[in-house]
């Protein structure tokens, strides 16, 4: 740093499921105050409206067709603007340190001597059990939470690791983030982590948000599923048996395989 | 229900770590206009202090000494305050689904056809993650991050279960919720988890909070760690090395052992 230069502070800030309500208290006002927001695409119009009318609103998102921005990019982007003296709020859907690479930019603005706070967001996977009515740890069917993520979760890389290493226990409910789109290759790396062919499970898409949808059944059905756009979620465990008793109880009568697609919103 | 009365709603609210600031807005505006509010012991007085001045404020804890409450009392409080025609913010620390009752808590909502709604808010781990700046999925050390209970997690009752059945595999961060006070039991847990007596792990109590504190160090050693009162959370796995790291940067020249106690805030 410069002497006697004003300095900025970066905030990487948790954007939660999209719901400008999800945020927390201390995101809102950082996002109200910034100079300068660079966002990830699924951070939703709805919370970049919350920024003030001079706030420089950047997308850094790596999908959607853009020229792509590298990660090193991302770090000067922030650097700058911070060496700058501005207040930088690094908007990112969820919570900023789950599956995201903030372990990258935490890294690369200690390095500069930046200053930055973390500011903590309604997870996925959270906001997903809520607006399912979903209890992931339910004690009568789990006894833990697995977040994991898919094949290809890192763009621009062919990570061929399965999304588990070994036999998941059978009380565990797993949640897979960017589960891509290939549901059959899913419910084969279930076989091979020992999950049972009729252990429930769901795929729902734009969780916790409006145009949320789901489909939910068991393991030996997810190949033969198609999903609709927007980012999705695959939760899977004894504790998803609740949503297929949900469905049951709102529409008796029907066929399962009717059943299956359910609108929700909270 | 009796034709005409005048419905109530229960949000099923989470309060996050403690600090007023992490609620969601969402969550903020419940306890606000809440006519009466059912918290946990752990929901601390900084979030209570939110409620209005005509709000009725009932502590449903079942720690601290005082008289139990039943899980079917809260219950009967819950459906007999929504009957009334009132607006119920049931209170949990963190986010209402994880690890808590929420599940009996909605099947008995459902039962007595009393409307409700599910308020996310951000975990205890999360909260710890932005406040100790340890990304806990980090893709350099982790790919998955595991919730897990400790053992007694459940009050009254005898929960012989380990933390965890199998083996956890090595590129997992793993929290563990309501470890307990018997550090030594849970090292051996991880050992019989297959976790190795090298790995990365640190103590943190009144997470995300001003009143945090953490020591860390790795597995061999958490047996002989003494821990302060307050809220215990347990995080073991290859990311919480940069924890480990940050110490030794913050001061630099001292023994190890001397840094392992470390006072954060955020």
């Amino acid at each position: 740093m410069i002497g006697g230069a004003v300095r900025g502070t970066v905030y990487l800030v948790g954007a939660g499921p999209g719901d400008p309500e999800m945020l927390t208290v201390r995101a809102l006002r950082f996002i109200q105050s910034a100079d300068v927001i660079f966002h990830d695409d699924l951070v939703t119009e709805e919370i970049l409206a919350l920024a003030g009318p001079e706030t420089l609103i950047t997308s850094v998102g790596k999908r959607c067709g853009r020229p792509r921005i590298t990660q090193a990019g991302i770090h000067t982007l922030m650097v700058e603007a911070a060496r700058a003296g501005q207040s930088v709020v690094r908007l990112k859907s969820g919570d900023p340190l789950i599956f995201g690479r903030a372990g990258e930019e935490i890294a690369a603005l200690r390095a500069a001597e930046v200053p930055f706070e973390i500011v903590p967001g309604v997870t996925a996977a959270l906001g997903a059990g809520a607006a399912l009515v979903l209890p992931l740890t339910d004690r009568r069917f789990a006894s833990s939470l697995i977040f994991a993520t898919g094949h290809h979760a890192l763009v621009g890389e062919d990570d061929a690791q399965p999304i588990w290493q070994g036999i998941l226990p059978p009380n565990a409910t797993l949640v897979i983030y960017m589960p891509g789109r290939d549901l059959g290759r899913l419910q084969r790396d279930l076989d091979a982590a020992g999950v049972s062919s009729e252990m429930p499970c769901a795929v729902v898409s734009n969780a916790a948000t409006a145009r949320q949808e789901y489909v939910a059944g068991c393991v030996a059905e997810m190949g033969s599923w198609t999903c609709g756009p927007g980012p999705l979620l695959v939760m899977v465990g004894a504790a998803v048996q609740s949503l297929l008793g949900l469905a049951a109880r709102i529409l008796p009568g029907e066929e399962r395989t009717e059943l299956q697609t359910q609108m929700t919103s909270h």
